[in-house]
């Protein structure tokens, strides 16, 4: 597309080619020649200078220096966000309907304008709710419950009698509802004889919760593994038996939550945090990326480390080298005094 | 079910409200109103007061206060694990057969009583053993070898030649064979070059395994990754190629092994930790969650920290920042007292 | 195979039982009897006395112990190598070709020589380049573009538009353009509101990357998510959206790149390391398994820790509790001297 279309198709004005190709959109450093970029936070201003796009949506008073050619719009932000429908993905439509490879066991409820891809399996006793999209190769067990406006991509499984809310999205590969990591232990004559311990429960998923590709929640010992309204979950996080996740909860990438630990409201669990087993993190608490909490974190608190402690101990520690550095001076300095003392 | 029918279930008495309706299970944190609980160890009696439960379990001298109808019983831990074929989830049975749409290469060899659901691949060689379950879209390479009894989960994958033992459980989206990740660098005059390590050996896993959902074991450079009798591991474990380990070996959530290291019998992994590469953790050895092993770990021994070092040190260095505090202020004295001296 | 057959293939000499039955290759430790195993490194000399193999490849001069029929050659570790056809598993061929099974789209552009394998889907208007192998169970969305002599394992999904560069090799499992994560969060009158943030980019993936099982790589909020040539990715590994990975990176087992972040050319980020949001990991540096990177690595660092340092930084914290302990003593030593000064 046309530098001066682009510039017509979001109400902005340029002084320069018209006629350079636009191919896609970019942030101001990731961009290459043919890109169309933005600049909305001043925080970024620097970056004008280096950008290698070949557009840049700016506000009309913007007064840097850039390469690239100017293209003035009263909401740089806005402007951009609205150009994906031009440069972005082509939007994905599925229409309702079941693909004819798709498996559909006996007494399997379906809402109004489901969609089941290619090849997807659903066992007996299933039910999936309206305008609910289940991609190609996805596994839903028998006894299923899944909501409304869901949207399950391809490869995920969802084990037996697992209960899905309204509005969930589950990204390609996740695994709902695998038996939880649970044995006895008792040492024979012959040595030791381990015995898995049936994981009987399910995992019950409120509304609005959206989870990353590959990450796997447990089914519960007895009872429920619990994730709640809003909850969102990124990539490869693990989720163990019986865990109680409330509404509003975020858990970032590959962190992990052991079995029956409980993550209250609005707390965050950032990237590779690991919370043991049956503990609390309270309302609106944060675990720091890579922390691993051993005991309950109070609500509001931040905790980083492993073990995990207040973020301001925890900088505290980090200053420790330095500390024992000066230690070590002022000791030598006195015991040169002390000898010097001892002298006279 | 009626409260008074779940009692009469359990062989239990009670007083109160044979009428109220009960319909799943929980631990007493967890359960809400319609739900049973239990209370077997005496450590949780504090939630019997919290509980939302509206049935619960106790032993029959059991005399602390509860909102909830008390159903007394011999030993409430037995009368509640007996209710899941009650309240649980209802259980899968996969009656022998191949599914119409499986894919069965030739020289396939199946046992008697095997199941094959639907759109699984089992490429030319394959074996299965008696009585093993290979759910829908499971997808076997050739000359793959399957023990008796096992179970498959959906989106497994196991790469060609690799053998499982007996009664061997892989959860949904298990990936057995992956090459290993091993290259050749070598500065050439264009920049480097990188070249592919061909990855020509197998995995080997033995009897009673069970391995969990999204976890990755990769094949051997030459000869056998193995994994051996009884080993259990956890979801979204990674174990790299030519890892030993040894039988009765327990791995949990999110822990990786790198290549060629030895676990030793009775060795646990807990969550998120890490082993290098090359080394052993000798027998009955614990590696404490999120540590980073970077040399051999004794028999017995715990670890923990990143490098990982004895409970004990690891426990000590966590006091440090207190004893360099107190250390501060006997210095700061001990300035003072000198300064005090020199003055005379 | 018969020993003295073996020894014929490697061009090899031996005094023994030429007799004796050889399965399996492994290395010196990992052997067992009926395995051949070689002696290339003199580091690993010592195993020769403990190895369990029925043969082992050694340099015509090899002068030490082995309970094993030692095999003499000109090099051990190419005559090893040379062996894996024999005892390797049997490679997989794909021969050209689709699947009767295979579901494809309108308008899906198969280059020459493609393999598509059963149950797999490829969607509308995807490209599919020159000998390109697209195992089993593989889901291909829309408007994909994949290079030439690519191979896609089973389970593989690729969301829509992403690009693959030639060679590529995707393990499986595999996850490409699955959406970042990101929300708005307002708090409203009835409590928070958290609304998705479209994620309307792509994941734009070089030549000859190979990426390992269960890996995710998320699409670009907008433009692109970029996995440079010769980029090689471990297993279970998470990348953000909007990451510019360099050529010639190297990223080893469930390792985290942060959303934005920047990884240099020749770079190394070892296992279960993170780096947060926007940062960069200059040219040749290195992130030590589970460093956790808070700020810009410079080139040819090594970092370390949590939050990441200097490995040499790193190792001198490690010795602080010696460090303490000695100060200490001196501490309470100079307390017991200026005391006797005192009283004086």
């Amino acid at each position: 597309m046309k530098l001066s279309k682009v510039a017509k198709a979001v109400n902005g004005t340029f002084t320069g080619d018209g006629e350079a190709e636009i191919h896609a959109m970019a942030s101001l450093l990731e961009a290459r020649e043919g890109d169309i970029s933005f600049l909305a936070n001043p925080k970024y201003a620097a970056q004008m200078k280096e950008t290698k796009a070949t557009a840049v949506l700016v506000a009309h008073d913007y007064a840097g220096d850039c390469p690239a050619t100017l293209i003035r719009v009263d909401e740089p932000n806005k402007a951009f966000a609205s150009l994906a429908p031009i440069f972005g993905p082509k939007p994905v439509v599925r229409e309702p309907g079941i693909h004819a490879t798709a498996v559909i066991g006996e007494g399997v409820t379906l809402g109004k304008g489901v969609y089941i891809g290619p090849y997807t399996v659903i066992e007996d006793g299933a039910t999936i709710g309206d305008d609910t999209i289940v991609d190609g190769l996805v596994f839903i067990a028998q006894h299923v419950t899944i909501g409304k406006g869901c949207h399950l991509y391809p490869q995920v499984n969802i084990r037996e009698s697992c209960v899905l809310g309204d509005r969930v999205i589950l990204h390609a590969g996740v695994k709902i509802g695998t038996d939880g990591y649970g044995y006895t232990v008792e040492i024979g004559a012959q040595g030791p004889v381990i015995t898995k311990v049936p994981q009987v429960g399910i995992v019950e998923i409120g509304n609005d919760v959206e989870i990353g590709s590959n990450t796997c929640i447990d089914r519960a010992r007895f009872g429920r593994t619990r994730v709640g309204d809003c909850v969102k979950i990124d990539n490869l996080v693990q989720v163990g038996h019986n865990v109680q996740i409330a509404p509003f909860v975020g858990i970032i990438a590959q962190a992990g939550i052991a079995g029956s630990a409980k993550i209250e409201s609005g707390a965050l669990i950032w990237s590779q945090a690991g919370v043991s087993g049956h503990l609390t993190v309270h309302e609106r608490a944060q675990v720091a990326p890579q922390a691993g909490v051993k005991e309950d974190v109070p609500e509001g608190e931040y905790v980083a480390g492993t073990p995990a402690i207040p973020k301001r101990k925890f900088a505290e520690g980090l200053l420790l080298p330095r500390l024992v550095d000066k230690l070590k001076k002022k000791v030598a300095d006195l015991e040169a005094k002390v000898k010097a003392l001892e002298a006279k």
